[in-house]
């Protein structure tokens, strides 16, 4: 695996740990962290220092390595054993993107598939399989950023939601890796960016990513996106996602259903990108996907030079929504761009 | 004009001064300041230290008298020139609002019906009808507050947006009155309040004033209204306004055309509260409304402990977007509660 400066996520050189960029210091500070067991990956995971679906999936891979390599028992019993309670510590660190216990389960997988090794050759093939799934990852948004293309006119102008670049993924990313690779091939888009409140991924990252790239963006609160449809100054929406049930209907950041709504109300089509192994057939509809809820306070204090409410106010804070199949335009993976009615089932 | 302690804005007892609740310091620190002339009503109003529509409307009112006690012209075309130029001044400071010009030319009118009266009984006519504006508005909004009422059941739950409280009017408030009159007769109601980015008067002046009164609050980031009315966690969302339309299209604040247009998607009902004088018949449809575009800074900068987006990064910041009169369920007003078709020229 050849790592690029860019990369969120990479094993360091001496394959002891898994090295992120701490994306909760962005866009002011650029600094990396090493993880070198699962109590310290679970962690970051967590507490969003790494995040993005598919960068979380490539993150925990090379973290089941990392401490698979760390246990000392001999036994071979004794060491899945161990292996196991290292993949649920990490698997368990969020609940809704499918990428984490796909690709924990797919490390997990290749263990027990080459048990019959002896352990350099165990660790060795854990090696390559997080690897490989980190190099598919990149191959898989540059295909699903083609067919994106296939999608725009040059001078287009796309809203955007949270951060679905190269910090969520590996290189170029999923809802942004159209702009991405078209600023390459020299075409001028133009992107509004929502804030994405609480922890503004869309200001910290994507508009760092993008204006690093050259593309013209623009950014706005979150509120601000009917405004912007009713004033017919984007042509599409793209966003990433964390889950994908058979039927279509999508988790991803909270407040993507609502652009959804406003998409279909202003009709402005709606487009969601990711990889095929983010479609979950396990879960039938949207109502099958765990949203998971974080702490009030990333809305009263994270951030802030002073708490933005009174202590004793309660807050909601669900991280994802589910948008409804219906309210999709189009559904982008490296398979192809798969239109409504979506039967996953069929097409797996 | 008999004040209570938590009027947002008063004469002081010398009456030399507009004294006003610094609303960009709550809900950390509860201070007043004081308003001696045009150039510091403008600066307040511009800054937002005051702010919400009708609140607006009462400072710039007692803001008038303070300014005409201060010329010293004797000559009358003199006192009435200078007269002309704070008014002009102060009801420059914001363009959205119809309440502030509306009420300088309020006050202005009633300085021309008197200007046969010796100086100081002309001056006394001013400081009586700002007194008369800030009554009324108070008097408003307790008969809107009760027509409310008769649009609820007890334990009903309702999303509001911005600050329609006390603090932006006088007592009660707008959009906030049914809930707050609601509480004083003993309803159990639950509130869901955005926080309302860029400056948060959600979370800093709305979760502030509701939890005072005893409302149960919960507190949510704008891009989680979607989440909440799916959920089916609102019986109506309740808002005010700072302009309508002849036609019933309303601006507000920004995030409230989006608001409307999730409102229609789950069929949840949509009310706009304001005094019948926000009504602006020379405005024929929302297209005739100026909406204030602020500073970027507002989005990247204030509140936050280091800025939120790199400084390369352009922001738009529309203060206000209009709601298209067929996304409101009912405009409800001191004069009775508006359906559509709304046609306020018959009206008024």
């Amino acid at each position: 695996m050849k790592y690029e400066k860019s990369d969120p996520v990479r094993l360091t050189e001496d394959e002891t740990a898994v090295e992120i960029i701490d994306q909760t210091l962005l866009p002011n500070m650029l600094k990396t962290v090493r993880l070198h067991n699962a109590e310290e990956i679970y962690s970051a995971i967590k507490n969003l220092q790494v995040r993005g679906a598919p960068c979380i999936g490539i993150c925990a891979a090379y973290g089941v390595f990392v401490c698979a390599q760390r246990i000392s028992a001999q036994d071979r019993g004794e060491f899945f054993a161990e292996l196991k309670i290292a993949a649920d510590c990490i698997s368990s660190a969020r609940p809704t993107a499918v990428n984490l216990p796909w690709a924990v389960n797919r490390m997990y997988s290749c263990a027990e598939r080459n048990k019959a090794l002896p352990r350099e050759k165990l660790l060795e093939k854990l090696k390559d399989e997080a690897a490989a799934i980190h190099e598919e990852d990149i191959e898989t948004c540059q295909i699903m950023s083609e067919f994106g293309l296939t999608l725009m006119q040059d001078g287009d102008s796309v809203l955007t939601h949270c951060n679905a670049g190269a910090l969520a993924t590996s290189r170029y990313g999923t809802g942004l890796g159209t702009l991405l690779l078209g600023a390459e091939r020299g075409y001028k888009f133009h992107a509004y960016v929502d804030e994405t409140r609480p922890l503004l991924q869309g200001a910290r990252l994507t508009s760092y990513e993008l204006s690093n790239a050259g593309i013209e963006t623009t950014l706005i609160c979150d509120n601000m996106a009917s405004y912007v449809m009713s004033k017919g100054l984007v042509n599409a929406v793209f966003v990433g996602c964390d889950r994908v049930a058979a039927n279509g209907d999508t988790a991803n950041k909270i407040g993507t259903s609502g652009l959804a709504v406003l998409a279909k109300h202003y009709g402005v089509p709606f487009y969601v990108f990711c990889p095929f192994s983010t479609i979950d057939t396990d879960c039938k509809t949207g109502a099958d996907i765990e949203i998971e809820m974080r702490d009030g306070d990333e809305i009263k204090k994270m951030y802030f030079e002073k708490p933005i409410a009174p202590e004793s106010v309660e807050c909601l804070n669900p991280a994802f929504d589910v948008t409804p199949a219906e309210l999709i335009t189009a559904i982008v993976t490296e398979r192809g761009i798969f239109y409504p009615p979506f039967d996953f089932e069929e097409d797996q």
